[in-house]
């Protein structure tokens, strides 16, 4: 019966893990058929710009780790990418090094992500009080993908602005 | 020990649930802060107007009951929102009537999805067969409101550009 239960965890956590990477695909995607320069453009007029939109997405993947309980691979990227609104940064790194961030965070996370086993996924986040959690079981790790995986096709619906028809 | 499933059941069901309710919050949130005559602007020069994705995102909000066994409620904007480009239609229904449109079709489904038992969520939606279903459980009716969910926020992010700062 405990089979039971794990094999109904392991339907979820499939189903938020394709939504992720199927987002992250798309990202991708979008981003192969952007160039350095398109990346520099306001994706709307007065808006972010598509390289502060990059570097947004990779820092709050890169946030997804010590909820998971691991360290940061890319912190020098919150503060320019999400604690500071775009273009109040004097200098920001340029979309190539931004590039590499993405492809290192991406990667490290889907391994630490495929490592986690289905029980786990079901243990509370690390910003979750255990006696929080015990009222609120939902505010679990899978949460945090769960949520983030909305918020990138929040931007990703913006940045393909930029690309050209 | 099957009360254990529909225990775990349920935390998917509410993790999921919660998600779509507050993109809807947004979304309506959104709405009342933005005039009928600032929806008829496209979000960025040459896309979508505002007009455009509220009926967009109600006419997948309203197919989405199919999926779970339903009759659609508001057929009629399959045609000029989805299967159609914008500014392709002659004329399209005034933003009064779509707001009104949204909040039946947001209503409506609320409904119907809070008298959904949790092992029915896991059950498979009706454009699955069950011999690809056996072999494929997460293609159940709980993913569709968890894809839904994500490309909600594809749009509200393109649709929050309409607001002024």
């Amino acid at each position: 019966m405990t089979g039971n239960n794990t094999a109904q965890q392991q339907v979820f956590v499939k189903m938020v893990h394709d939504a992720w990477h199927s987002k992250l695909g798309q990202f991708d995607k979008l981003l192969s058929e952007l160039s350095d320069e398109q990346l520099q453009k306001e994706v709307a007029p007065g808006r972010n710009r598509g390289i502060y939109l990059l570097g947004h997405l990779t820092a709050l993947a890169d946030s997804i780790f010590p909820l998971l309980g691991y360290e940061k691979i890319a912190e020098h990227l919150f503060q320019p990418f999400v604690h500071t609104p775009d273009k109040q940064t004097g200098e920001l790194p340029a979309v190539s090094e931004l590039r590499q961030e993405w492809t290192r965070v991406k990667t490290s996370l889907a391994e630490k992500m495929a490592a986690i086993s289905p029980e786990e996924w079901f243990q509370r986040h690390t910003s979750v009080s255990q006696e929080d959690f015990e009222k609120e079981p939902h505010r679990n790790k899978l949460n945090v993908v769960l949520s983030r995986t909305s918020h990138f096709d929040y931007h990703l619906g913006q940045l393909q602005f930029l690309k050209t028809r």
